[in-house]
């Protein structure tokens, strides 16, 4: 059982970081036996966690909540199934850590072998969706890292009940103590300390809205791996099939428009806006997308808009489409290079050369010829499960699978050498 | 020609922003062109810059200087070689971008391509050795990355001196104008604005003193990779053999103590301490080596002084030695993992389980069994050059590399995907 004192966020990475070494030699084989339990604990006490979720909902309506937070509150049965199932499938990954990521032998005699290993402690901070208790502490602790949990308070209910259950659940198969852990306070105040505990905590990855994570890189004195926005873009390029092109953009903007992958703006070669922007408006506005143009695409679509500066900036995150016409691919490249987020764009292009100097060029996560950006995704990429995607570029960017969640460290065998 | 125009650092991070575009597309055959006209510029401006640094030697010799920093602070005929040919040296070296990290098929026939990229714009913050700022110049534009350098200001003209030739030298083969900059004031303030220059400067690398590089991570907003000190220790187990064991910790002790990777912390297995330490005292004593104890150590060692709780955490670079004596291999890895720097640290032990516990267990960039910890450079593991040792665990740990300059992108091409 989790001990039922409170500690301080201090005592909580110390107990962490002792908790990381015991969870650097366990095995895959006992790792995937404690999923099990954790899974099975979670089914074991269903009613009693989703009685909890019923406190928060009513707690969240009573506070006003909108509606769109309520739903991301809640956990649904078929929600449930799904976190339940998302352990199973972390059960199936191989275990990222003691990968051989080279070696050799020096003239000396030294053999030199790069490891993979867990980065250590973990913090998570995170904002409404409960499920995220559960896969963020089974991605951190399949790849043996201790974490440390810290969700929204309108979820902490919710929160709880998964986090005793994930833990007592894992320490009937011998999961460490303290190897998974929760924030128990709603306090601002522990985001600061937990983000700032140097030499106890080596990584901290926020999930949510902008504002949280630019409260988090201010705050932090330990590194942090982030995902501002998403301002995704498509270019259509003059060699462009355009038939081709409207089935893309009006996946990558409607098929799920509220996620960071969708695009936000598109840019179009001034040789083909005028055949290929009506036809685009056709399909778009039929589904209700709003559309916001710079002068050029106004003139070619009627019901456009006028887009303003801000609008090369906004994450609309919505059935808002910014339009602009480009007079060639290095004007498309400086749009995407100004307001793009590092996060994911796309060249439509049956030209080889375009499609080389714009996945060499622009410096994104992940470039695109001729698909949807929407396929920016842990899943998607085969990586079977994400902790996040990344939009810096140090350590991982992109998607954040299992591999992302470990780093390396040299052992070098000798028999005796020294350094003349 | 350089532009002669002063920029704020703002608008230097803009400027190398826009020459980081220009360099991703620089091929090997070009760079390399461009580093030998850089060579051969310092060569031929060679007296004009050794006339530079006289300036800065009487300068800081005025100001009062240690002679340590003024032997730091002087281009010798022999740095000056090494420095320049340092860039042959990395003209040899292979370019570490456009490497294929991986590539994959999805089942519905998108090609994912995870390909090695530059990082963009690095900044890098040095203290008193001028020589730096070519040898990190160079390692940059050769990873293809733009550099903003920012030296000491003791070192102020030869800095200057040297930053002309390489960029002037450069220009003349097509090196991207502000694809290497210095920051030419000498406030203190300029650091400040440098490593918040969010967007613009993607890492930042400080070099120097641990005061230079808590103050850049307090005040950093961007990503930073450091090294604060080297704590490293040797343990010598109960199954080490002890003749060996004296002469790799003399080695790992003498052989250079005033470097990172030098051990300052020996941790003995009271089985073999009596045998042992008399032993090893003989030779450090003989090299003037300081011994500070524990009381068992003391005993065994009637010149060693007793050691404070302090000396464990203590960098000394010098011939000072703390001694330890533990109870048994989990004591030793404990006091590690309490004191170390997450440096180098080794094991001396005949013993296999032995060995393989601490290469799993210790958390540290390099992890030795049976050899000296003074292995954990560049040019020992075979790197070729090297920017500097990562103590932090993020990206890169241990020593950094061209290759450690890169991160990755993923080129995604497809034929039409959208996403169902």
């Amino acid at each position: 059982m989790s001990s039922k004192k409170t500690l301080s966020i201090r005592e909580m990475g110390e107990a962490a970081s002792a908790a990381s070494r015991r969870l650097a030699v366990l095995s895959s084989r006992r790792k995937n036996n404690i999923l099990e339990a954790m899974a099975e604990e979670l089914e074991a006490r269903r009613s009693e966690i989703q009685a909890a979720n019923k406190l928060d909902l009513e707690a969240g309506a009573k506070a006003g909540l909108s509606k769109a937070m309520l739903d991301r509150l809640a956990l649904t049965d078929a929600r449930f199934d799904s976190m339940v199932k998302g352990i199973y499938d972390v059960i199936a990954l191989k275990d990222p850590v003691g990968r051989s990521l080279g070696g050799w032998v020096r003239p000396n005699g030294l053999e030199i072998e790069k490891v993979s290993v867990p980065i250590g402690v973990i913090g998570i901070i995170f904002e409404s969706r409960p499920n995220v208790t559960v896969d963020a502490a089974v991605l951190c602790f399949k790849s043996s890292n201790a974490v440390i949990l810290r969700g929204g308070k309108e979820a902490i209910h919710s929160n709880r009940a998964l986090a005793a259950a994930i833990q007592e659940g894992g320490e009937k198969k011998g999961l460490p103590a303290n190897a998974i852990q929760l924030v128990q306070t709603i306090q601002r105040e522990a985001v600061r300390e937990l983000v700032q505990l140097e030499g106890l905590v080596d990584l901290v990855i926020p999930r949510g809205g902008e504002g949280l994570i630019r409260a988090v890189v201010e705050q932090a004195r330990v590194p942090v791996i982030k995902h501002y926005k998403g301002v995704c873009h498509i270019y259509v390029d003059k060699d462009a099939d355009l038939n081709r092109a409207v089935d893309i953009v009006d996946n990558a903007k409607t098929q799920r428009p509220g996620v960071c992958n969708a695009i936000e703006t598109l840019l179009v070669h001034k040789d083909v806006a005028e055949a290929f922007l009506p036809m685009l408006a056709n399909r778009l506005i039929a589904k209700g997308v709003e559309l916001r143009g710079d002068s050029e695409s106004c003139h070619q679509i009627p019901e456009a808009k006028a887009a303003t500066e801000a609008d090369w900036d906004e994450e609309y995150l919505d059935l808002i489409l910014a339009l602009r016409v480009v007079e060639d691919q290095e004007a498309a490249m400086d749009h995407i290079h100004r307001h793009g987020s590092k996060h994911s764009d796309a060249i439509l292009s049956e030209n080889e050369s375009a499609q080389k100097l714009f996945l060499q060029q622009v410096d994104s996560s992940t470039v695109y010829v001729n698909a949807s950006t929407r396929f920016t995704d842990g899943q998607e990429f085969g990586l079977g499960a994400e902790i996040g995607i990344s939009t810096d570029k140090l350590h991982a960017r992109g998607p954040m699978g299992l591999e992302e969640l470990t780093t390396y460290k040299y052992q070098i065998t000798g028999n005796g050498q020294i350094r003349p």
